[in-house]
């Protein structure tokens, strides 16, 4: 029942890249509204922005022993995803796992649990996105499994999928989608450009996107405050 | 049903300006202990303070096409307040509607639901005040309505009242009532600075506010540790 | 019932001083993962790690006049640990208060209820852990006690015990147990620094640790993907 | 600032009856989906469904004096609303309290706080919508306000609104808008008895409502299994 | 993006039936502790007990369309299993709905928001487990999908899949799995029969289970009091 | 470090049982409105109402080994309190244990954790008080102590304390306290049936408690409604 998956495939590396200049509300939008993990999953620090290959674990609650058997499965530009098999708040990750990644090359961590040594990892400049925050240590006791799907934060993730993770929260892609959402995300970005400098100049969104006959219809009316 | 109520009447510039520099707890006492939206709504980043004149948003859960409405209603010094008629997480606002309330000179948002494009809000110098922070997209199906009276996070908002929001939270002060909740938070601020120069030089409050017979008088006993 | 309790037993300046470079998550480890507080109680501000003295208070909901009277017990190298008898997320404690306690040398504030002025207090570098931030007031009516067993946040303070704090939360060591806690995490510290050095370098905790065999005794399998 | 308003008035009481005959989901439909309080206001008992004329009770955490105020102003016919100025979860409300309403004809009690005595209520017979259930015992220093307009669970409640309650939840109905809102409560039951027995019968929604093409125009899709 | 799958593939009725039986813990512990549900998935009313094969229904806040459309596809034995795409509690079915799936042989409902028409859906005797119970009423703007595969409560659902339902949460089978789990349920009770007569008989688990030897290897201690 | 207490002392069964009949809210009261348990801590079915000797257990996240062992130090009156070191939903507590208890004599249990089985704890009368309801299983592989000081939601307990539990929620009384408390609780329902003949009869509580004069000192006005 306890299985470690090797040699998952991964993206592009230059997809996941482009991804992770786009950040998590564009990609989101781009690939339809979906992907999403629940808005409980925060940063430890603000500011980072990054895209990586999904590694993923699944793991008892109160016990991190299967984060050590990840690390192996670890390389360059890989994010680790991991999720308790019921709801936990325990501190399964510090400052010395996060060596034995970056070592490895990997870019964060995702967990739904707790994540503690916040202010090493602040100052090691490695970002992890959890629900909670606390020093409670874990056990070595009992198995779980690495690279097979899981689901984190109330998201569906396969091993290889790319996470994309910054101050706005989470989200997965798909790895055989990571292209085309990818170009939906570029053209978005296009998109809002053009929009972004109408609206700086002060023009309305109820004009440059033409919603005021839509609005009428639906029946809105206008009336004077009489205050 | 739905309906947008055009030129509300405001607070004067100088009275909201002077309760942004009270700030929330100042204010929030001064006006009698009451006001304040509830302790979940909290700023996407540290060290904002701003005062303006709300205006409303009444909105459906997940769909922010109201606020596209509303930006047409507001004006230099206004802050928008958004409060959805079912609980939801939804990231009704980002970074785009930011552009376009900023090149209107509205001073912040307020909203008991989800934000997104955080990173790019905080670059902007644009606070937000939410409940959530989520990237999740909403539609532009249903109506609300604009500047009607709402409750947002457990307070009771008419259009054109004052809000003021700092780390602490986010404070009500209704707009007629504006010039004299200044006024005490003016003399509260006066009071405090002479007991805030005797308590940093090693005076009690128990002996500056004269507690120590009433405590007495309620059974307060003193004894020694016994350890 | 209400009672103060004065002259309580305080732990060696240089075995408190010691637990706070250790740090919350090592001396929650060292003394067998005991003591921490619950996860939901965080600074207001990131980068402070504090130790003290526990003078605790036990307060009724809503009520902030026993804080007062605890000032008075503080000394140099106290940190205040205050316990609402009910939850309640009011803002029991401002700058004025830190103003009082800062001119008693006391290190900081544990609250398992609400703090405001955060601002303020954030720019005179006084650290507070607590549950909520809120700027609702309180009342001064209802006696409570200092300086008896009270427990904060799921964990149980005897006044005199020591208290860490820092980015991961809080824990409490029992004052007796100060000087054998400090030992045991700076053997820790000894042992992760070198175990750091070979994660650095790129060894596996797998190795270090010598994991490979119980991993395989439990039935742990190895597959490569099919995909 | 603290007041007890007496006299206020009330709906009729054939307008109040028929409400509580409607029930909570379709009083709230009929009056366009507004008026609900949050969904964390729940029964302490299941099964009773009654309506009333709105007491309103503004009251401070973790002190219950004003109810004991707020007995004298109710009246055969009534519902006493409670709300503290901040979130607090202590037990406000039992038993003895329970047989001086009941004395007076009062129909229930709604509160954002705690109530205890819940076996004893039940066997009374008188019903609670409360947010917690708690033993945990209140003080009766500080004045709140009597019939004053209050936020209670997120719902603005005048005093002499009509309040419905029942397992679904609780929802309030402006006093001048009850006959309307009955007339539409009324207008409603009748057209789902209507569809009611169709969709008993087998039909289905999609038809009796004529959803399909719209549906279609929207792009949805239909394809087999392909499993 | 919007598409309703038919004909569904489905698990036999008598693996279905056999599982209702066995009830939620045994099916999940047989099935190695997988499949469950948040915990926060509460029944409506108590006593219920049934499976069924999922019709699931992906759908946007606030908005029921899409069941509608899913009750078209539900069949004699069918659970209808709802996730909204992001956080709400709205109150998406009522006795309407229930009538409809009833009049199809459907079992019952999973539904991570909210549920109204309690108390006619009680004495309906449709069961239902939801996250929330809100009167609050939903649109019909926006497509969702049909018997796609879902995540519901933490939990992976494919189009199908067995569900087992009662007063312990819910759980999932994969349909492909049916047959397998059934017989380890059936194996799981059968050894339990033999524990419980034991247990009853006033035998200890410690020696039933024989835990004695690897308590001590552990190095439990046993004392007698001092106190 | 992992202990299991024999032997200790418990409170007078007559004591005990004594405080069963007072109940949770009178008993919390007449010791001063201590002891209580976080109201998050529900009964699985209404109407039960026990009392007995506390044995305690302190036991890792998602393990319920130590419960086991904790049978045998069980006897004719006593509950089973059962608290993790740290937060956890996992379903510790199922109807194998129960039966195991209930040949002991056992009255209930208290656990600030998830509980299964809940249908077959109803049906054998088994009262169980919990913070979540989970079929989520727990493993058995590292140790706890049995019968040491807790902490259980939020409340100190010492074996052999005596534990109070009904609809209201959970109590502690220190064993030592136990006769006071009895006697005290004992008063108080004299004299609140008294209270309670008066107030049935009509009498308002203003009156009875003579509270009028007081509430005019502190300010109370009375004013007509102007509506």
């Amino acid at each position: 029942m306890s299985v470690v998956v090797r040699n998952i495939p991964r993206a592009e590396r230059r997809l996941i890249d482009g991804l992770a200049e786009s950040g998590v509300a564009t990609v989101h939008e781009a690939q339809g509204r979906t992907g999403l993990l629940a808005s409980y999953m925060r940063p430890i620090y603000a500011g980072a922005r990054i895209a990586g290959s999904a590694v993923t674990v699944s793991i008892p609650p109160g016990d991190n022993w299967m984060i050590h058997v990840a690390v192996e499965q670890c390389q360059e530009g890989d994010i680790l995803v991991v999720s308790p098999t019921s709801a936990c708040d325990t501190g399964y990750f510090g400052e010395l796992l996060a060596c034995s990644l970056m070592a490895r090359g990997v870019r964060g961590l995702i967990i739904e649990a707790g994540v503690r040594d916040v202010r090493d990892l602040t100052a090691l400049g490695f970002p992890v996105w959890s629900r909670y925050v606390s020093a409670q240590g874990t056990v070595k006791e009992t198995l779980g499994s690495v690279n097979v799907p899981i689901v984190c934060a109330g998201a569906s993730i396969e091993p290889g999928d790319v996470i994309i993770a910054d101050d706005d929260g989470v989200c997965v892609v798909p790895r055989v989608k990571a292209a085309t959402v990818l170009e939906q995300s570029s053209a978005r970005e296009k998109k809002e450009a053009a929009v972004r400098a109408r609206l700086k100049a002060g023009e309305l969104g109820l004009d440059i996107y033409g919603m005021r006959q839509r609005l009428a219809e639906k029946g809105l009316k206008y009336v004077d405050s009489s205050c």
